[in-house]
């Protein structure tokens, strides 16, 4: 009955139905993926992807982020949705390491486009998929993610499914049918970390819930307990779980307000670092820096203790680099983890003065870092939450900032600003136009 | 290194080191399964996967079996993988209940029509894929199915992937990738067994090892130890695995030779009391028959008990209308579950004889049974292995019967026969034209 119950849940909810704040973070979220979307939509594995277009005659339906392209709602779904997870920049599920967006909002956005709906339409589409995926991902969570599975296609394929489903108004029967052709095509092995297929995941994760709804939409059957059923989801791909998660006061708590932003371009465990090391540079110039002492729990070292990295994605796991970074620019997006960024003479010389140090006393999410001058004064500084955590969230400022960092370089500054507004006021659009106009599928005029 | 060690021994395998009764096996289960994909064709499943070519303004480029339409790669991987598993009458490798033609051959035949490759090469590419996918069933299996993945598409995407890329001459670094791409995307669950989606999963399974080996030819990157690594497929996807059956006896033990044939559209439990039952028709015509007593194990009655089924589908799950239908025409091929056959009233008539008697002494796949005469005489039979088991396997006689009853309702009667002259001699023919111009992609003239 968990499946049939979230599909009656999820029927039921209107967008009058869903609390003003979860609505703004609903939009915040939208935002957000858009931005990581936009910001590695020239990436070389968005080519390749894109190329298939080319391969299969296919047709021009939808834009495509950040591109000039149009694809077909499936190709559109399967790149938009893999160029938001490129960066490893976009949003978190910390309860669960889930990024909700990256399977959902490409799904919400193409048939939206598709169907001429409004911004209301594509954003009540788009919280029903997260609050779903969310919820399924509480109920295996922490046991499926630790048995190898990458959460957030294995589980946000439901949240495809779900947000597909809702924009072609599937009644109980579809749904149920729609949900079941999703998990059964649930996939993704975290084995892929470190490669181009750890962000196709959600980009298929995208497309295979949506083919899952179309067909579903025409009579396909499945089976109506997919969820619960002795050889369905949960217990095939979940050693341990708890089904109870997934329906339990819905409507009244929303999974979605619990997910974060990353302001910083890197693993989350860097976070309290890059806080730490901005906050201190205000007492000083780089020239009289003589070290800046940087007191972390081990875990945090053992995975970013690389002193002496070589390409920006090395420059991620190290806490040299990242410090360096964020005392000598104050922040740490993709421009700080660029290729020429982690070899340049100046960043080099000052990680040097990083030093790290590991202190027992530290949580993982804590740093204490103390910046020396060559003249002997000293200052401290303790981060207990990083910007972005859940305690310490992302200003509507800094996610501005943020995205229009990405955007800018691949879209130009007046079209970013532009989808900032535009995307801020996303319920009130009559349909996605103003949006596209800007964001995709036209040429890009980027100065 | 075992999936290291597998792409090389892929690599190696040229077509003529494979035996020529290898080969021989290869070309009879091809035309096994294009004569259940032919078939099955105008099933209505199929006619709803075809609307998304119109759906997503899709293009032309490859054949659809027993179909007018074409479509582009990918979906006619999905369609013409997912026809050939409709009726339950493909192929099977009885060791690892493994249907391994469904997700390898819509592959084969797609990529060599588009690239208009030969006879031989596609015969190659389809033998290598079904040896991959069968070795890595038998290093996951029993457990694998056990925990409830549908081991046709969950090991079959290997195989898909592996014809693919054999076809698309990707070199060692490639194959891996395409291999790490094909695993991440292993999915099926048990549960849809009896829906639509059941058969989607082969369909599927093709299409997804398509995907992986065309993006590894382009240069996108994924894992090289998908089988072997902590968070791979055998880890994730199996309890229990040796990995060393992957490569063992490489070149030598061929796993498709033990690749069996369905003579009859029902599952393998009712083989055997078919068998007896059209051994028996020739002491007599049904209305001197008092009754026939079919004694079998007990396994098999709970699954064939049903006595007054009231659609095809359901016939197929009783003892009482398959023995009726195999003593009245001699046959069980899909005509004889159709619902009007199930509903015909000679036929129910007749059912009312099927006396099953559960046995102890019967093994699952045997089965012991006695005609009664009304004038009182009796006849007995007893059948230890079932036409179509590795120990009596169907003839090329009764093969070309079966492919002959399912193609012939489709595309007529001059093109089967055409068809099967064509496939027998698959491995001479410069390309597929021959092939193609029957069995789909044209106009179909079934009278």
């Amino acid at each position: 009955m968990v499946t049939k119950q979230l599909v009656q849940n999820v029927l039921a909810t209107k967008i009058e139905d869903i609390p003003q704040e979860v609505r703004d973070h609903g939009k915040r979220s939208f935002l957000n993926w858009m931005g990581v979307a936009i910001g590695a939509a020239q990436h070389e594995s968005v080519d390749m992807v894109l190329e298939l277009k080319n391969d299969l005659n296919g047709g021009e339906q939808v834009s495509i982020l950040g591109r000039e392209e149009k694809t077909d709602l499936l190709l559109a779904t399967l790149v938009n949705g893999m160029s938001s997870h490129i960066f490893d920049y976009d949003d978190t599920h910390l309860d669960t390491i889930h990024h909700p967006s990256g399977p959902v909002a490409p799904v919400a956005l193409a048939l939206g486009e598709h169907l001429g709906l409004s911004g209301e339409q594509v954003l009540h589409a788009f919280i029903l998929g997260c609050e779903v995926e969310l919820r399924i991902s509480n109920a295996v969570y922490p046991s499926h993610y630790q048995l190898g599975w990458h959460i957030t296609s294995s589980a946000g394929v439901f949240g495809a499914a779900v947000a597909a489903g809702t924009l072609l108004e599937l009644n109980e029967e579809e749904m149920l049918h729609a949900l079941g052709l999703a998990g059964t095509q649930s996939f993704g092995l975290r084995e892929m970390f470190g490669t181009m297929t750890k962000p196709f995941h959600p980009g298929k994760a995208a497309q295979n819930g949506l083919l899952a709804a179309m067909l579903a939409k025409k009579g396909f059957t499945s089976s109506k307990q997919v969820l619960e059923a002795k050889r369905g989801f949960a217990n095939v791909l979940a050693p341990e779980h708890d089904l109870e998660k997934v329906n339990v006061n819905w409507g009244v708590d929303w999974e979605l307000q619990k997910n974060a932003f990353k302001p910083y371009a890197c693993g989350i465990v860097l976070h309290p670092s890059i806080d730490a090391c901005i906050n201190l540079r205000k007492h000083a110039e780089p020239d009289e820096v003589k070290s800046i002492e940087v007191s972390v729990n081990q875990y945090v070292l053992e995975l970013t203790g690389k002193p002496t990295p070589q390409t920006g994605l090395e420059g991620k796991f190290s806490i040299y680099h990242t410090g360096a970074i964020a005392f000598l620019d104050g922040d740490a997006g993709e421009e700080q983890y660029s290729n020429e960024k982690v070899l340049d003479s100046k960043t080099v010389a000052f990680r040097e003065k990083i030093k790290p140090v590991v202190n027992e006393n530290m949580k993982e999410d804590e740093v204490y870092a103390k910046l020396t001058l060559l003249d002997g004064r000293e200052f401290e500084v303790k981060i207990e939450h990083a910007t972005g955590s859940i305690e310490n969230p992302m200003t509507d400022e800094a996610l501005i900032r943020k995205f229009t960092n990405l955007a800018t370089p691949i879209i130009g500054a007046e079209n970013t600003e532009a989808l900032i507004t535009t995307l801020y006021n996303l319920d009130q659009l009559p349909n996605l136009q103003e949006v596209l106009a800007v964001a995709g599928g036209q040429k890009l005029t980027t100065n």
